[in-house]
């Protein structure tokens, strides 16, 4: 088991984006701000993909500027999604020293939803990557349905770790394998790290990104701590819930994976009451619950004798 | 990991005595029935306790009297909680096969939960199980407060040990760890386990029994796995939540433990729609949403694809 383990904070954008209610860009960088006194040191503030397809996040210069001003340490890092060239122009225009891509080791998921196959995405992105890289910023990369696609089902693993070789390739300091719509299973998990390290990925480069959707979410964490893996993707309050199915799982809930870590004497430098105290107020901002089972049990005070066992 | 994994259904008592709704008691039975034909092969049905203390398990002798009629396979074995001589002789009475009998590793639980001090506890016990086996009947203990104590905090292993081997000397074929208010982490459960082993209890006559309150319960359950034990005691849609916080979990939900040990290649012989559906109309009879993210996913089919990553 790591020692440290590094919280990357996806809230702001993967959270966000799903919300139906749009947030004012004031209550977007009163969050950030939030998160930051709670320690969390990586954030991905927002994403400059076109408005029309992520409404939730048109705001993405006003934020960019903000939290640019807000007070913070020096290892602070903030990150945003870019799809493209135009993305990335935006991003840097916006002072950004962090960008993300993403992309699905789904043929059909990244037709549906890039637009692209994925030797095409694999092409845009070299350019994008050359291009960021030569302006001095570091590059993250997503990777989707590295468990299940929504609609090719099961993935080949192989599929995985071409993709994963290829973006490494360019020179992205780190992939974020993603389990998109919260299907993987802790075995499932062990797999496909083992077979990505055979593959000559290091543990380093790697970050895993789950959502709760099942609720296995901490279990398959659990096992790529095992696995020895230290960056940890979550959203305050386990926002980016599934639209239709109200109260369901999102992102798995930053909450709830640190108090997991503090459990297992893992290091996170994060004040799990700070963050509690953020996600609250988010909660009452977007006007519904938020899914962290860490926040409703904090909230409900349930520490009191439940009967019996 | 072991290839089989045994369902142990505990809503029924566990979760249903938690509920501010008295649920009448055909409802109880259509829920059970409804568990039988989603294939669980061992439910507790209820509680034989004073109905002065849990209202809402006052129907024991009708529950117990109706799911006796019920249609099921040879192999179904019906538990049912007893706190002392005189339920025991209900159980007796209402025909019960099975008892399981409950108390704390923590001091200050016995005395608040149940009246004695665990030196009482177990003297009373080692009557009520000598009583019982003599009648015929298998005998089940819990443990709860194995993880942490509501009122003690940290529970010394060392008194988990002595609860569990008293209890096993008294011929209980198998010891439910309880994690009573959902405070354990993966590492201590890994650790617990250990020192049980090393105490000389066997992994077969050992059940783990988690609250998903900080959601850590199925990550708890994969260390347990690892550690070879075979039997997980659940909840339909995680039923027996906290009173005081709406929507928080209770025990961990028997749907999400069932997908979890699918996509892991556990047998459990439970039919994951037909567990869905009994929950389902439960949820309804109860009038509030369960907090079983599976049953969440589901209900909402959130299968789609969400924006990116």
């Amino acid at each position: 088991m790591p020692k440290e383990v590094s919280i990357y904070e996806v809230g702001p954008r993967d959270g966000l984006q799903n919300e139906t209610a749009v947030l004012p860009t004031a209550r977007k960088v009163e969050m950030i701000r939030g998160l930051l006194e709670s320690g969390i040191k990586r954030i991905e503030v927002t994403s400059f993909v076109n408005p029309r397809w992520i409404p939730a996040l048109a705001d993405h210069m006003e934020v960019a500027a903000a939290v640019h001003k807000l007070e913070r340490a020096d290892d602070v890092v903030f990150s945003a999604l870019v799809p493209n060239m135009r993305g990335l122009d935006s991003a840097t225009r916006a002072g950004m020293k962090e960008v993300a891509i993403f992309m699905a080791a789904s043929q059909t998921h990244n037709l549906k939803n890039i637009n692209k196959s994925t030797e095409k995405a694999l092409a845009t992105y070299t350019e994008v990557v050359r291009e960021a890289l030569d302006r001095g910023m570091r590059v993250r990369g997503y990777i989707s349905c590295v468990y299940g696609c929504p609609y090719e089902g099961n993935i080949p693993v192989e599929q995985v770790i071409e993709v994963s070789k290829a973006l490494s390739d360019m020179g992205l300091y780190e992939l974020s394998l993603g389990d998109t719509v919260g299907v993987g299973t802790p075995r499932q998990v062990e797999h496909v790290l083992q077979q990505l390290l055979e593959a000559g990925l290091t543990r380093d480069k790697m970050a895993v990104h789950f959502h709760d959707t099942r609720g296995t979410a901490l279990a398959n964490i659990t096992v790529a701590l095992q696995m020895g893996i230290t960056t940890i993707d979550s959203a305050a309050g386990g926002l980016g819930g599934c639209p239709y199915a109200p109260g369901a799982s999102g992102n798995v809930a930053s909450e709830d994976v640190v108090y997991m870590l503090q459990g297992m004497g893992c290091t996170t430098g994060v004040d799990l009451d700070r963050l509690v105290a953020t996600s609250s107020r988010l909660a009452g901002h977007l006007g519904h619950e938020l899914p962290s089972k860490y926040l409703k049990a904090h909230i409900g005070h349930c520490t009191r004798s439940m009967r019996s066992v």
